[in-house]
């Protein structure tokens, strides 16, 4: 399943816009909801996509309560889909695995001043005041601030539609958790488009 | 808001895959589906938007159980972002209202034959047999076929997110129905990217 996608990544590599893909989850009220986000690439050495998001913002919240994700990829390149259901997970300053803090501060560390200082501006999604707020010097780039948050989206379920084709390919894979090599295999099955 | 919209695809009208979207729905299980669409432009004269649908998708059953959806809808060329967040409304073959079921009949009539033919196609999702259930005839232009569906959102909540700009520019709509006037107006907030 990660090469398929891989592979899509590399030739699409030209389009700087083949990293943006769409977020859905589950709002509070039990409407969905659906953002752009950028790919920071796998959790090394697992299968699971790494993504950043801001404690202010309101997927926060939704994850905290319905910890759920379909993350929806188009490449517009090679024409292909891949659509990945799975569990979303937080990692905020506080969480116990020295791990996953670890990779936190990684990406931290990877961004552009220009990423790390919207972490600084004024609260998302707040009535606009005045531009004083945004105009801030970028923040350190060893130490992450507080409400910068690495967000996980472990993927148990992939839909991939190849649109070139006549007709079209359509792959469904299935994770199966191997317990006794402690290892993540996929099932995979060619359905109709 | 359908104005802001309107503009960015025109701005955008070079790219083939400025029409596509992704539109997250909720399972019957609770979790999010999220999955490209192609926009067929508004139902004229409202601001709801027009996609297609076949009774045999997933989508189908979700929209019966939860009928609300978030599209997402990022412009690669200007770099701007719609998310729409609205009812959803499925248009079949025995829909009540003539001007619905019209809106259905045109659209059927000005897709291409390859689009129509995926409406003859066997099972959406199901194990693919071989290749002969997919070498079908196209169907007739005038009548579409009982599965074809037309689907319709319809906003109530847009937030729309320029990224070009220091800082960005972020708006909130909301709908305010006029119940003298039998109109619909929106009001516009900024608000903090």
């Amino acid at each position: 399943m990660a090469i398929a996608l891989a592979h899509a990544l590399h030739r699409n590599r030209s389009l700087v816009y083949a990293r943006y893909l769409q977020l859905a989850t589950v709002r509070a009220d039990g409407k969905p909801a659906n953002r752009t986000v950028v790919f920071r690439g796998f959790l090394d050495p697992t299968n699971q996509l790494q993504f950043i998001t801001d404690t202010r913002s309101q997927k926060l919240e939704q994850i905290s309560l319905h910890p759920w994700g379909e993350a929806c990829w188009y490449f517009p390149k090679t024409r292909e889909q891949f659509r990945l259901l799975g569990k979303l997970k937080l990692v905020s300053a506080d969480h116990p695995d020295p791990t996953l803090l670890k990779a936190r501060q990684t990406i931290w560390h990877d961004l552009s001043d220009a990423a790390r200082s919207q972490f600084v501006w004024a609260d998302p999604g707040a009535p606009k005041i005045d531009a004083a707020t945004f105009a801030v010097s970028p923040p350190d780039r060893l130490t992450p601030v507080p409400n910068f948050c690495l967000l996980l989206l472990d993927p148990d379920q992939v839909d991939h539609l190849e649109l070139r084709g006549e007709p079209q390919n359509r792959f469904s894979y299935l994770r199966k958790d191997n317990l006794e090599t402690d290892g993540t295999e996929w099932s995979v099955q060619l359905i109709n488009p």
